[in-house]
């Protein structure tokens, strides 16, 4: 199959909700959630924190697997450490996801720029990886979480003047939180309604 | 076109955010977003708050358009009221959108059930309507908010054990209310996902 991240609804420049699957040398299967930054038709971009088997799997194989899928129960066994060793296909793609793509390591740096508001950058590195390989089981699109954050925080307008001090204070942090997510994650248009929505805060005489 | 709602996404008891477009008795047309809940291949039911123009003019029209769109500007548009004249089609649709449906009014109920935290039952009402028409431009799904909730919520609890005090009370907030949402809007797979991570919690010791 032709391989261009497109097919499967990923645009360069966009970070997605993936899960990660990897293999240690004794091939024992592992997987994550991982963000993974398109960076080009079959290149990606992806920041891994250090201290667990992603990280270690992938500088030791030099390759791995990235599933597609919009499977809550994947990804929340899989952010638990749950994942048993039947979810795996032999391929070390995960059984049942919509699609999934094989990436090779063309690079690897220390992260020089802070992402993570909690976790320090040097506790990452970047990984560039070229995809050699994309499997679709079902027409997808990858996720990207910055829709759903403009939408909470659309939800969260049409609200404001009818709460109280503490709640107003609580949708200003989210508002600042999900402005943080679409700056890192999201697309142009996304971006210009965060920034819409700004003004209209702003208007209303609330501090951002 | 065969009318079923499964063929832009929407299945039957989750709810789906969309841009409701309607026109009061002199034609003048007006948008807003509001959450549709897919009750049957041809139904749907829509809790619309009081005092807006949503409401009175779907009451003396007795129709309306739903639009399904993943474009952030229309949503922020609507939503701070800015879609202007050119934004619509004469057929009352809004233009560019993915999908759009026609819809007749079944019956109109006085809210009984509490669904926002903040807004009162008896400050809405219950829409339910029959699907007269789909006119699909793309291939769409209908954008419904559980999944990223979950997601949002697994972000957070990768960091729970990395955080201050404050900061573990916000995402305990942060998960209380993104339960109340996949509760609301979701499926059986987002409401059990939401449930293994409120065990995790629970075993790490958090009350929630």
């Amino acid at each position: 199959m032709e391989i261009d991240l497109n097919l499967i609804g990923m645009d360069k420049g966009k970070q997605y909700e993936t899960i990660i699957t990897t293999v240690n040398s004794e091939n024992v299967q592992n997987a994550a959630p991982i963000g993974v930054l398109c960076s080009g038709s079959d290149t990606i971009l992806c920041r891994i924190f250090k201290g667990g088997k992603t990280l270690e799997n992938i500088l030791s194989q030099r390759e791995f697997t990235v599933n597609i899928t919009h499977d809550p129960e994947l990804f929340t066994l899989s952010t638990i450490g749950n994942l048993s060793k039947d979810h795996f296909s032999r391929d070390n793609s995960i059984k049942g996801v919509d699609a999934y793509f094989k990436c090779e390591v063309i690079s690897v740096k220390e992260a020089v720029k802070q992402s993570d508001p909690i976790r320090k950058k040097d506790e990452a590195n970047v990984i560039k990886s070229k995809v050699t390989d994309i499997v679709i089981n079902k027409e997808v699109q990858a996720f990207n979480r910055a829709f759903g954050c403009v939408i909470e925080t659309l939800a969260n307008f049409t609200r404001f003047d009818l709460v109280g001090e503490t709640k107003k204070q609580y949708y200003l942090t989210r508002f600042r939180e999900c402005s943080r997510v679409v700056n890192k994650v999201g697309g142009k248009e996304e971006k210009q309604a965060m920034g819409e929505i700004k003004k209209e805060l702003l208007k209303k005489g609330y501090e951002i």
